[in-house]
């Protein structure tokens, strides 16, 4: 938790920065750029701000190193808005009644890339909202601004105490449960996918945990050649997931 | 290329050395192992390099810090076979008369991690090799062995001088140009995907170049929700156009 307290209120570096202003400028609550920033850069940067009507100021090097906790900053850092904490129930209340709907559940994703690659596949993918757990899992940062490309910005992110009694309220709430396991007898490709879909994915290396697993309606295999040799991330597993159901019911 | 002088022959750290003792013992020379390190990691090595007659011997900490140049090891490197430099002429010929064959091609991935995250999907997928330019573009080093789980020493990866001049054999050896390209008007999942396929893969940020786009015969996008917000990271629509592939003939 402390790495959210330290880091989660900002985003920082050149790249990011720029895409938080062109496409979340509702979550920039003051752009900091050091006095060493020159044009064109320095010109890009102003001209996103006034367009998007983000106060900025200039400061020193030393004041934006301090602000990133010594964390690579490429001279730029955007202070956020708080985010407002979404609470599962009120969320899962505004998908009532969708004939279709994909949320991606997170069973202790270990590595903030892996947790920020599959926050970008799963906005890309069209899923409502991502599920974490609150302990012992990679949590929202600024690490994971940037390995999502702002989507862990846009995209409702959900913590929560217990993945098994949030599966629990999924069901209640006529969703089924679809755990991606690579001992599954069946292919994920055999059958459609649900409609309305809740995608379990496991952590790096362990996979789904053993009471989340008997808790899924289903279980599903990407199937992979040489089994037991090759094998797949679980960010990669995540998307093939995720584009799977997209594939069935909304992008195709 | 001093990148893959300095650091292609050696494999660091401890999963990923695990991993090659277990998975790809042929290409361990010799495994070297820190003084420091203690049981039960110790007999775990020492098992699996007994029972692969991989030769070890144990040395100081400095040692293995020279070795990697600097680079973490956790205690322990091993010290690779030189791998053969496969030509894609040669290559070739071992496909001749395939029913179905995929081989991927990276028209210049920048990033190690993405090269590496493609080169596991692309293993894992079935395809029979990965084609990559020598110049311009990351090149399978200690960090793509890692962040492929090893399968950067199993999969064929082929260097080539000029991508356009490949694309231009591998359709004269009866292979399908696909070209993965989100301003395509054709979606990936609209009709199955040729049987002989080679995948063409862009670079991060700018995709496809011109020259090469323009010498595909086909061009396909992968659809995502929120077109100009949301987006894929290279490695992901890497693994969502191989694992298509493979749905559509050797896996599902």
């Amino acid at each position: 938790m402390n790495d959210l307290k330290q880091n989660g209120d900002i985003c920082r570096g050149r790249k990011p920065v720029i895409d938080l202003l062109a496409k979340s400028p509702s979550r920039c609550s003051k752009l900091i750029i050091a006095d060493n920033v020159r044009p064109p850069f320095l010109d890009e940067l102003l001209d996103l701000a006034r367009s998007k009507n983000v106060t900025w100021q200039i400061a020193k090097p030393e004041a934006l190193d301090k602000l990133s906790g010594g964390e690579k900053h490429q001279g730029v850092i955007c202070r956020l808005t708080q985010s407002k904490i979404i609470e599962l129930d009120d969320f899962i209340k505004t998908l009532e009644g969708l004939n279709n709907a994909l949320i991606v559940v997170l069973d202790h994703i270990e590595d903030p890339q892996n947790l920020g690659a599959v926050i970008r596949s799963a906005e890309a993918g069209g899923a409502s909202c991502v599920i974490y757990a609150k302990r012992r899992a990679a949590i929202p940062n600024d690490t994971v601004i940037k390995t999502s490309a702002g989507a862990s910005l846009r995209l409702p992110l959900i913590p929560v105490a217990n993945i098994t009694r949030t599966i629990e309220r999924l069901k209640a709430a006529d969703f089924w449960i679809v755990g991606l396991d690579g001992k599954s007898e069946s292919s994920i490709w055999a059958e459609k996918l649900p409609e309305r879909c809740a995608l379990v994915i496991g952590a790096e290396g362990e996979g789904l945990s053993r009471l989340v697993s008997e808790n899924c309606d289903i279980l599903k295999r990407i199937p992979i050649k040489q089994e037991g040799v090759s094998s797949l991330n679980a960010s990669v597993a995540a998307a093939i997931g995720i584009f799977e159901w997209s594939r069935n019911f909304i992008l195709s």
